[in-house]
């Protein structure tokens, strides 16, 4: 089957899918969608995920042709039922309940109130640049507080026990998102600590915004 | 094994939760946290979920005995591992995929952008009430457009196929809350009509939130 990644190389949901893809060493092509040109609204793009968000994972041989996968979480749950080797999750419900409490906490609670869309939407009700760090800040806080929490009680070389999991892959790109935004992480040893020992694993390193063939285009 | 839940009655993440506990046909408690009142961000609930957000799944007896799962999708998927019958997900990954794809587009998309914490941060930035329902209407409709596309493809009797699954757990909260603050549904004949069918499915009509037991404190 050939896959093929619809993203953007400096956001978080796609670099989550590049670094799950890498885990499970599979090959796939990427097909940059430019964010801030606004190509997730325009007619290609919105006619394969008619969300306009980033990332689309598109199938094709092997029986897919013509899927289209959206959500990056449920595209990497998907790969992790599709490939099973290398696991995304822990094997026991509990272990994966946490992992999986982890990675939403993430993807639910901080992502999608600092994505480009909500930003923008801030900025249009007269936000300046000050007020819409502070909101960013806001929500990353909450979040990043009860990971630090979690990881303490449950993680080991990485956010969840001593192999990396769904949890790290979405933490890791938040980390680099908040760094970016120069938001404070000296509240949140542990996870910055997890976070960045899961950074140099090499599946996630080749999954690094800066290494992305759109990355030129910044 | 006995089972608590930590909700509210009229908020969508703990209504997501009873929906599912009602299709396993499981029993559980309810402790009731008021968000109103902000005991979500108070020391009893913040020690059991240091993120102060609803849901918590508290378990106790057979080998649980202080085991609090947080993120009403985790807790879902949980049961689902655990409880195996009366399955909330199809059984074919692809499927699996769509159903995911359409609960996190409910889940990631636009409940967190519309949650009470939210709201509350963009009425202390000044933004007043009609304001405030022009942003819950704007990630309404963005995530609705997407799933009624969805809907038409893959649904049934309920979002997809002929089962409920997750992809209903998340949306009929969604709709509930969106006549609450009424927000036009007519551009989502086919999601609407979905969600009320499965809304009549007794695991839900018992789930819904004025029948819950803190709905008297209203």
């Amino acid at each position: 089957m050939t896959l093929t990644l619809f993203g953007y190389w400096r956001a978080a949901a796609p670099y989550r899918v590049r670094i799950g893809l890498n885990l499970k060493g599979l090959a796939y092509d990427q097909s940059p969608v430019n964010l801030l040109k606004g190509e997730q609204r325009q007619g290609p793009y919105l006619d394969l995920n008619p969300q306009g968000l980033t990332p689309a994972l598109a199938l094709s041989g092997d029986g897919g042709d013509g899927v289209v996968l959206t959500q990056s979480l449920a595209i990497l749950e998907w790969l992790d039922e599709t490939y099973p080797d290398a696991p995304l999750l822990p094997a026991d419900p509990l272990g994966r309940a946490r992992v999986r409490a982890m990675a939403m906490t993430v993807a639910c609670d901080i992502h999608p109130l600092n994505n480009v869309r909500v930003t923008g939407e801030l900025a249009a009700r007269g936000q300046d640049e000050p007020a819409r760090r502070a909101w960013m800040a806001r929500w990353l806080a909450e979040g990043f507080t009860a990971l630090e929490t979690a990881i303490a009680a449950h993680g080991g070389t990485y956010a969840y026990g001593d192999a990396p999991s769904l949890a790290d892959i979405c933490i890791v790109p938040q980390v680099y998102g908040a760094r970016r935004f120069e938001i404070d992480l000296s509240p949140y040893p542990t996870l910055v600590a997890a976070a960045d020992r899961a950074a140099d694993h090499p599946a996630f390193a080749a999954a690094h915004p800066s290494l992305q063939p759109d990355a030129a285009d910044a």
